[in-house]
């Protein structure tokens, strides 16, 4: 069925594509756990395993009047039959239809856990039990599929705070697999999050420094990044809801930092606070060669009954209008023409793109745009991306593909799509005279492949 | 030439589209005359029919020097021939080269008026003719041609206070087409209006209720619902220049009602009073059933000249940048959860398809996106509207069609030129393997027609 | 290498392409120097003519590392051997790929230079040779290059206050060749910009009128412009960051003067001088004939290191979203509605094509929008905006090509690009069943020479 649908590229794409399809996946950033290979336990049923984590799936399932509870998530859905659960998506698997959801499961059942029988209400049992016939065996465990998947590295993401202990188990078992940790210090740096307190609290035991002291606060946030790469980092992630950055002088950020300690910030002194923070997160780049990561614009939670009763990340994000220029204004003007410095940025608002990115891409030599975030990690979202960029930005101001997931499986899927996005991409470029095919052979490498080692600094790792 | 046109999609597309072209024709938002069936009179000459009561043609005939004076609009109209205006238009026909206009039109004189010359200033005479003769014959009549037409429902846009005879007329006649009202609350919620301060007083007329009473003002508005749902609505609209929804508490609103009916609101105050009572139209939706419409987003009567002189509507309305996700948040959270209410979007603004309103649609039960509205209502509009929201809103999350039309000759037209932008939107998803054609002729079924019998509920009326 | 690519366009655009490339071309609006052609002296080194001034292209180098020190440009570059600049740019020239520069100098070398051998670092010492042995030779000097290009007319781009004795020297010299200047009077009405005494002061001089006094200062502008008409110039052009027009009384006008003259302006009184000064522009338009065009939304020189090093127009003006709905109403509802008002509007925010402008060139009589500016005058660009404008505005409401460049020796390459996105476009549209064949050559015949002429109304001249 995949086989059929790729054949089905135009020839000259289908020429690009089979030139980049099997390359070696590069993940630089996601969300996948690193206990998965610490532990290489047997991945749990199904529903736990496809259908419960991916807010892709869920979310149109909600949006067609499927409880979340009868999908066993939140306390409504304690106890729930995995068997049930998997039933009830497949009595929906026509919503999918058009969507990038549907081409990585169909990728992920097909190819990755190799059933055959069509997806559909009718086998849905059947498929259920080939499916957790796949999951006892050795073959799919995970450091096994890490193997078969040919990942040369993968990147989670951690809390600044996090011990990294699964991480050091895997370094330890003598296990080949390539997994770094990610430092993402949102929680120690955004007062206005939940977790805010509780990470500060976390920091000062973990480093032993007064962080209630700002150079000292400082120090600490150091002490993690420096933990962090010495556990294979090469990268920190902010998730950034309004783009705000601005240098406050020292007295000023004390004493912000003071009130952020006392929880006594009112909102506008906690979005400077944070704002100036990502340029200190900035600079620390500079100095350690972390590569800044920024995904801006995704408004949380915006259902506020559903995250009362079942918590965040429950499809309810929603990107909003950014400013990109006026946002990195300050954060760009302090360190901005550090050669030692690297920022990649990624958008939920696709105006930005041709208007404000591209012209950033092609100007500020740390600045490299990010592959098309959430929403837009699809085909036709992978379009417009290059339509809109390229011809501002060039190619080598681009980030090339990361799938930024939470679901393993999905992800040679993920990979794929991108390649084949990529392959039409170039082949309308041929077709429109701007290069030829040898040229596109080897922005075909960069786009699949070197893009992310050389943006992410894997090689100097 | 039509046909010629026609036979031009490429054959996939072809082979879709001669699928749905003959499906009968649901119209379940628009703005023709109810009094057209209730009378059942001849259409007045060639260009009262055709050319003054198209926006569309007379603001393009407007912004190449064309006085609408001498298109027999406004007062320096009065008294122009018929024949004159209809020449002068066909003197500038060159200039709707590329527009969807040119596209009904032709579709609209060759199709449903069956001339056969071409369209050009010399045969602008002999034409006028030809549809002069047309109109005399009781086969254009307008119920002849809504049954020619085949469409099994339309729907007219009514104010609140409206008394809805006509509709009772075309009721109590005996004949069997389907024309239903739709709530068209504005002039009762907004008082920014000009029209607030006589609606409020019919409203209280025709209900006998004390309207300068809040709670008596929402009974009031219950009322009405209930009468228009007796009459066979099923839908309310709402025109929201700028997007804002709020929920205040009762002391706030009754305080602002009171400041409402005595004129005394700072422009701030009505437009959170007009915020709010849009939240209160869709608890009532919920409650009652009516699926609410919500276009928002058109700056009106920005020629302020043009409108001191003419009056609204002369083609000076034009779209400005919205906030969905803030601007709804109110409104979403407090019944975007409940599984009886629905609401429909039309945006102007298309860079919030993908950034906003596909998420949307792909989280919120009750969330619907409404066609590419107006300016967008066109080939490449619609090539736009799919490749933006599919991928994230699937296409169920769609509201199917509707022609959002004041000139009931170009109903075929529209509906036309939607089934072609569903063909050619639908090959181009196979060709770039995201379905097979089997499920592409199911979507073809469901965006032609279905979607709209469900989207407005106009099965369990 | 161009003949190979274009003969790879498909056959009809391959038509319609071929009926428009050869047209002579009309270059209204620009930044070339009218000295060229008032000395024609020889035309520097290759990295002088073709590297320095090209912002598109050192930013690019920029953005990858290379310093423009390097480049031979600002402080740092001072002395920099103009052979090593070329053999730096050519090292880099696979950053170009899938870019308009590319397309350009590809153009550019192969030719208008005639160069043979590929482009590469291998090559670039031999090019430079070959390039430097053409500008010694007469026909490479700037009034036969001129003749050859078959430019029927170039507009330059000049202060108010120039003295305009370069164009005095061409008409003077008895050459054929039209070149026009084009009033930019930015300096003396943005109290903002850094130009702004001086260039009172020399307005002062030149009038010989009281500039302090504001119905004076008006007179002032109004001489000017005179001279401009004189000198055959037929348009103004605006160069406004933030679009903001408003009308002022006589008394707050008055007074804003005199803080503007005394330079006690605060940023919102400035930003209210420039937008009521705007208007009056517009109204001496509609006097005087001369059109007016607005370039708004770029943010300027927003790397405030390379600016305080460098200078302005380093590469790091960045476009931000703009209102134009809000921005142009003061104006249009002074003079929008007046027959002899002519202003052209270009964007760097396309999101507002479809959204705004296209809705404002298709109702108001004065305005055309102009064609895809700066970073989106590229093929994909020209895509995007044909498929954004049209529907709504037709082509007679578009302003036909300008290609706004310094860079003389690309202005062929420019046209040819354009003529080419005019003819895929059209092609496509043919297919699309909007028109056929013969109704597409009058079209590329508009906008590939006619709609210019029009637009800026070089017959009147």
């Amino acid at each position: 069925m995949i086989g059929t649908r790729t054949s089905e590229l135009p020839p000259v794409a289908m020429s690009i594509y089979e030139g980049i399809r099997d390359l070696p996946i590069v993940s630089p950033h996601g969300h996948c756990d690193p206990a998965w290979w610490a532990d290489d336990a047997r991945f749990p049923d199904p529903a736990a395993l496809l259908i419960q984590p991916d807010h892709y799936v869920f979310r149109m399932l909600y949006s067609q009047g499927v409880s979340l509870g009868d999908l066993g998530i939140g306390p409504d859905g304690r106890g729930r039959d995995s068997r049930d659960v998997f039933g009830l998506f497949m009595q929906h698997w026509d919503l999918f239809l058009g969507t990038p959801s549907r081409q990585w499961l169909e990728y992920t059942f097909h190819h990755t856990l190799e059933i055959e029988a069509p997806l559909s209400p009718e086998t849905a049992d059947a498929i259920y039990d080939q499916i957790e016939a796949k999951l006892v065996s050795p073959d799919f465990r995970p450091r096994a599929l890490f193997d078969r998947f040919d990942i040369s590295l993968l990147a989670t993401t951690d809390p600044a705070t996090s011990a990294l202990s699964e991480h050091a188990a895997i370094a330890a078992s003598g296990w080949s697999g390539r997994i770094v940790p990610t430092f993402r210090p949102d929680d120690l740096l955004n007062p206005q999050r939940s977790g805010y307190s509780v990470a500060l609290f976390e920091l000062a035991e973990m480093t032993g420094r007064d962080t209630g002291n700002y150079q000292e606060f400082l120090a600490a946030l150091r002490d993690r990044r420096a933990a962090f790469r010495n556990a294979g980092a090469t990268a920190t992630d902010h998730d950034v809801p309004e783009l705000v950055t601005c240098w406050l002088d020292r007295d000023q950020i004390a004493a912000l930092h003071q009130g952020a300690v006392a929880g006594t910030l009112s909102q506008d002194e906690a979005r400077a606070y944070y704002g100036h923070m990502l340029v200190e997160m900035a600079q620390m780049s500079a100095d350690d060669g972390l590569v800044m990561q920024i995904h801006a614009g995704s408004r949380r939670n915006t259902n506020q009954a559903l995250f009362d009763a079942v918590g965040p990340d429950m499809g309810a994000d929603i990107p909003g209008a950014i400013n990109w220029v006026g946002g990195m204004a300050a954060l760009l003007n302090r360190v901005g023409n550090d050669p030692r410095f690297r920022v990649l940025v990624f958008t939920l608002d696709e105006s930005t793109y041709a208007r404000e990115l591209a012209p950033m891409a092609g100007h500020w030599p740390c600045l490299r745009i990010g592959p098309p975030w959430w929403f837009h990690d699809s085909l036709n979202g992978i379009r417009r991306y290059f339509d809109n960029v390229v011809e501002t930005a060039g190619y080598y101001n681009l980030a090339g593909f990361n799938d930024d997931t939470r679901a393993f499986l999905s992800i040679p899927a993920r990979h794929d799509l991108w390649r084949r996005g990529v392959a039409l991409h170039l082949a309308d470029q041929i077709e429109r005279g701007f290069f030829n095919q040898s040229e596109a052979t080897g922005l075909g490498q960069w786009l699949a492949h070197d893009a992310a080692v050389d943006s992410y600094r894997l090689e100097s790792n």
